[in-house]
Parts: structure tokens; sequence; C-alpha cells
């Protein structure tokens, strides 16, 4: 896989400090801006699964999955190390049903001095995941492809956007 | 991506009941066994992000995405709705460079009712997401790839192997 | 309201050290058995909420609300500070819909040395309040009613029934 | 129970989009204003359980269930999958003895862009079921009764109160 | 302070492999078992502090500090990287005014694959902190001294008993 | 030890009411300002644990016992009962090598309506037990020592700097 980058990259990973040692970012001094983050993931299903999948008013596996990852959204700076804790004001999942598999979208937004990236993307991990635990007695041999950020705005670095593949 | 299945799958999704409905999996007259799963996912890095990794001995981000990984292994049944919450006897993950990114496998045990399959995943996922976190700033367009489970031991359905690409 | 005892109550509070002092029951000389409870609550809607209430198959707010139960079941010895940390062999909630409300039940079982009544009453009262959650911009009036322990099995103290009121 | 509405409802359920799909609502545009909610329960306690409850400076079960309510009313966007976190000012919890049982009245603050209604009622909520945890060697047949909204001020849709029943 | 090793310690760090590399201990082989641990702290309080806590049943912040101590305790695998989930059996803190302060002790115990120290370790630090935050706007010069581990028992390594000062 | 007060301290213990019941301080008039706070403790190790101290890139104890403090610095509210939660906008820690044990120094900052001294301390508490929890199997007597505030600065109170011992 090809992967372009988005402009110019700075010159220093952010996470370190002089000594090279990880670290949280301070973002004390930055000012509090609306941020929004999307991001995706790809699950793939075979035929037999995708068909097992039950759809019917009380409760599809999509359903699941999706309050997962809106769970999890809220809990990312407990699970990310570095990541600042944050007033999520927005969070939203998605599951759509493709022809080869399911695909998740997931957005975060807050008013805060940090970004959402991290919120949007463990939002999107973990909501596939849960969808994997329910399909796993079927197949244990789905995959979660390209987990990834797809945009964002707000903030000093500006708006990204993903290039297209 | 060719998925294959392993072995002859059951009839029928395992988190479902009669009516349809999601639902956790009542494992109360299961045997308590020896219960093993590896994981695994991708973290595709560009060769100015796997360049600049810091490797100093206070604090790789390798190390960084270690530590993450193996504390979300332990925080599995409360991301993922329908999982047990279980005394995990070992959570390891390994973090390996590779020519075009780094390679994460997960371990989990435990002598339990059921399997843990979704604690190896976690770690793996986490793992990676953390390692996103500290190069984003470097190339936001990293991609998380083939986030899946490669094995498992112990449990009625016996052991699993994924099969060779 | 009338509260029926359910034979003789013993004659002190378990809770309680000899100096009266609450604190954790110590239940490391007790044999690990299956336990079970079940725990109910009741969510009085009136006729336009009950209306509202979408049926389809994106998402019933009582599917979100079954949802939540279970997790908070898994997280019950974080909230009530003297409960014991179970591994859960098994929770469910159902919600059903009646004429004048939500009639919310919930199950939990586990094979340990305590009992399981908290997390079965901690997933009906979750459950309630995403109920109320969901539904409070059209009444912010809605009562959760009559948080209860239906039943329990297992354990020193034998089998409890809740009277018929 | 007659429940009185409080003035004119509004359309529509907050927490669904266009398609009838559950969602969290996004506060993203709503300005940072002083919220503050209080709500209560009540546990009825017969009269042997009301005598049995400790009173003494070692630790009473009401003191018990008090921090207890505070310290979920925290937690709670953990716990209902469409709250947002809140960065909470302020939270009490207090326990009346009544002839027949325990009155629990929670309040909760914070200068958000969303209310606090469901932290109040979590309080409530959490306090109510830890009492019963601590009395339930008495008596099992405790009943946890009307959990519920008081009274809610600030944000757009200005001050609520309860209607004398 | 001269510090005392109790009998011979191995050669080795249990949490590193071949590698060098910090690592959960893999417990899966070892069998359950009672284990105990107890562990204590001081929190040095000056006069005018130890005469203004407050001495009165509706909550003496060192109950406050007890309750905290306990939940800490059932967290500790959240905490502390390397540590396995224990289904604990039984959790204690008492605390007690002395001449120049407040000794806190900690006990826990289960029965499970590996030992309870730092259970009883965290409960006393949190109950601590947490007296310290309720003492700090009297004198924010408090010091927490000698947390540490007073006694073990149960598991391969057999009993512990700090030697006296 | 010689505990000196910080000029002169106030009246009354902040967490109470005039009841004399334990509370948390209602913040919501305090205006949002910088905070900022650092605390510290030793962890006194005998020469044979400082020896076998890895020194190597893949981990060693100091780095892992670092990410554990800053971690546990963003769930201070959830584990001291009476504090607040908080947007922090920086965590750090740093474990120092000294000649008889390892020197523990965090830091913690938020922009908020009330201080970040139990984060920082918090940091520290669990630094500090996590580095004993990977160095208990060659030692079980170490003791952590002098877990304090060194300094806090913002809010109403002004900024404080423990006098030099």
């Amino acid at each position: 896989m090809a992967i372009k980058k988005n402009s110019k990259p700075p010159a220093t990973l952010s996470h370190y400090d002089a000594t090279g040692r990880a670290r949280m970012v301070d973002v004390s001094a930055k000012p509090s801006t609306r941020r929004e983050a999307t991001a995706s993931a790809f699950v793939a299903l075979p035929r037999h699964v995708l068909t097992a999948l039950p759809h019917n008013p009380k409760g599809s596996p999509l359903e699941v999955a999706r309050i997962a990852g809106i769970q999890a959204a809220k809990r990312t700076s407990e699970l990310i190390p570095l990541c600042h804790p944050l007033p999520l004001s927005f969070v939203d999942v998605t599951l759509r049903q493709k022809r080869d598999g399911i695909a998740i979208a997931a957005t975060a937004a807050t008013t805060a001095a940090t970004g959402v990236e991290m919120e949007a993307l463990t939002a999107a991990a973990i909501a596939a995941l849960t969808l994997y635990d329910m399909c796993k007695a079927l197949d244990k041999s789905i995959v979660i492809q390209d987990l990834r950020l797809d945009a964002k705005s707000g903030g000093k670095s500006g708006p990204y956007k993903r290039p297209r593949a």
C-alpha cells in the first residue's frame, strides 16, 4: 500500500522531549477551539457471515457495535497513555453493510486545546472488535482492515484530509 | 484479500438467543480450563517515521505502546459489551520493527470457562493506536492493517490456527 | 407498601464488624458455588412518550438501555463500595413494553464465593436510567419505580423469592 | 401514580437522528453555562432494619452510601451510553432517615454545554443500591422507590421543577 | 533508615524476560491458593490539623479515606501495569489516630494464583491520599510516610513478615 | 520530622459543611485559571536491587513506572472521592536514580476552577507503587518514603512552595 503524506511533516515527533523521552504534550497554552475528527475501519466478512447477521428490531450486532464504539471514545484517555482527557461534545459511529464486509466510520468533536483524532480512531477500533466478537463463533478468521484517520479539522496544524487511495 | 475459513463453521452465531436478540453467552456450565490466544496487527510506517522513532533507554514509543496494550487487555470486558470479565493469568505484547512498519503481536491466557480471543485482539489494537498517537505529528496518514486473531487454544471448539495467507 | 420479610432475618447486618464499622464481608472461607439473581425495575411512561419510542432496526432506545445494563453489571464492584469483584458467567437484561411503561428485568450469574444480587440490581438500575436519558427530552417527570430483587439462588442463605405483592 | 408533564413537551426525542437511530446529541454549538440538577430516591426500610442501622462515628451505612453516590456521579458518562463527559463542579448526596425508610437526595452542578440531570440521578441510584447492599443481610425485600428528577436549571430548555404529587 | 532484607532474595527480578524486557509474570501454571497481605502508611499531621479533624456521626474524614482505600484495592490491576486482575475475597482498611498523625493499615485477601501485596499497598496509598485531600486546606505540607508491605502469606515464596525497625 | 506550615492556615477544612459532614467543595463560582502542581516520593532501594534494575532499550522498570504514573493522574477523581474531574492539560513523571533509591517527581497542570495537587500526588504514588511491584521479587521490604506536595501555583490561595527541610 502506498502511503501518501499530507503536505510537509513537522521536523519532530510531538510526544518526545529533548532527551527522546516519550511524554504528554503540554497543551496549557493552546487556545480552546472547535475540533473534529473522523476515522474508519473495515471488517471483512465472508458471505456466510454477512448472511447470518441478524436483521431485526431486537438487536442487530451492528447496533451493539455502534454503542460500544461511542462508549469507547469517551474512555480514550484511559487507554492511550499520552492522550489528554477531553470533554467530548459529540461522538457518532455508523456501520454500513458492503458487498464484502462492514464499513465503520466514527466521528468525534470537542471544544478544547487538543484534537480528537485518537477518540475517533478508538471508537472505530472498538466498534470493529465488538463486531468481531459477535461473529467469531461463525468465523474466527475475520480481519479488521485499514483502521485509519480520514479527516480532522481545528487546531494549529489546520485541516487534514486523507488523500484518495 | 481471500479469507479462508478454519474447518466447518457452527450453524449459529453464539451471541444471539432464539429471537435474534444479541446477548452474553451463559458460560456457567462450562468447565474452567486453560485458554490462550494470540492476535496481531501491523502499523505501516513510511521511512521518515521509522527513522524518527527514538531508540534510547529513556523511552521508546514501542515500549509505551507495549504497556498500553497490556493494560487494555485487562479492561476488555469493559469495552466489548458481551465479553465476560476474566481473571487473566498472562498478557504480553511485542512490537517488532520491520522494513515498512511495526508488527504487533499480543498473547493472553487464563484458566476460565471462556476464551481470551478478545483480550488478545484488544491488546493488539490499543498498542497499535498508541503507536499511531505517538507518530501522528509526523504523519497522520499512518494505517493500522490486518488486526486479527492468529491462534487460540483451549475450550470446547478446540485449537484454531490462522491459515497461511 | 407492605414489605414482607422472607423467613427469619439474621440477627446482624453482614457488612459490620464488632465495633459497628461498615466493612467488606470476608468470603475467603466460603466455597465457590453457582449463584444467580434476578432484579427488576419499572419505568413509568406517559402515552405520548410510549408512542414516540422509535421501533426500527437502526436502534431502539430499549436496545441501548439493554446494552448499558449488561455493561453496568460488570462494573458493580467499582460502584458499590463493599461489593466483591466477581467473574460473572452471565448477564442479561430484558425490557418489555407494558400499557403504562417499560418493565425491566435483569439476571446475573456466577460461580463464586458470594452472590450476584447487586450485579442484577445495578444492571436494572442503569438500564432504567439509560431509558430515562433517551426519553427526558419528551418528559422530564418520568419516574423509575420499584427497583428490587426478585429472586436469588445459591449460597449458604439458600434461595430467595420475592413474595407476591 | 399520576404523572404530570411540566409545560409543553418538545416534538421529538433529542437522542434520535432523522432515521430513528439513537445517537449522542451534538452539543458543540451550545454555550457553556451554569447547570444544576437535583434528583431523589426513597429506600423503604421495615422497622427491624431501621433499628439495626448502626449509628456511630466509625461508619454509618448512610455515610458509605453517600460517598458511593458522589463517586458514581463522576462516572455517569461511562455508564449511560449517550451521555457527554462533563467537568462536574459540585456533587452532593444526602440521606435522611424517615419514619419508614431513607430519603436520598442528590445534587450535581457544572458549567458546560449540556445538563447534569443524569449525574444527579446516577448519584441517587448508586447511593440507594449501596444502602440496599449493606442492609440486604437483614431483609432482601427492601425496595428502592421513586428514583426521579426533582429540578434542574440552566440550558436552553430553562428551569424544570417537578410538580407536587 | 536501615532496610533489612527478609531471608535470601531470588537471583532475578520476576517481571523481566530473558532480554530484560519488563513483562507480566505468567501465573497460568501456579495453583490457586489462599493469599493475604497487609500494608501500612503513616500520614503525619501537625497538632492544629489533628484537632480540626471532625469527629461526628455525619462523616469523619477517616471514614471517607477508609472507603476510598477499599475501592482502590479493587482497581489495582488497572493502575499497576503488570498486576494481574484478581477476584479479591476481602479488603479492609483501618485508620487510627496517633499522637502525631494517622496510622493506616490495609489488608487484602484472595484465593488465586498470585499474591495481593499490590492490592494492600494500593489501598493504603489511596486512603492516605484521600486523607491528605481532606486536610490540605489546613496544611499543604502534610507528608505521607513509610508506605510499605508489612506481611504476606500464601504462595510459593511463603510467608513474609517485615522485620522490626 | 518537623512539619513547617506555609503561612497562615485557613480557619476551616474546606471539605466539610456546617454540620461537619465531609463533602465536595462547590467550585461552580470559581474562575477557570491556569493551575499547576508538583509532587514527589522516594523509593528507597538497597544496593542489590539498584544493581539489578535493567538498563536497556527494551524496557526499564523506570519507564513502566513513569507511564503508570501519567495514566493514574488522569483517573484521580475516580480514586479520591471528593476530587473534581478535571481536563488535565499536562502530566509528567520523572524517575531519577540516586545513591540509595529512586526519586520520583510528578507534575500536573490544568486550566480549571480547582487545583491539581491530588493529580500530581496520585501520579507520584502510583509510579512508586509500580516500581515496587517490579522490584518486590528481589526485596519485599522496599519502602516508599515522603510522598508529598512540593509546589503549586494558581487559584485563590496563591502559590505554595514546600519549605526546605
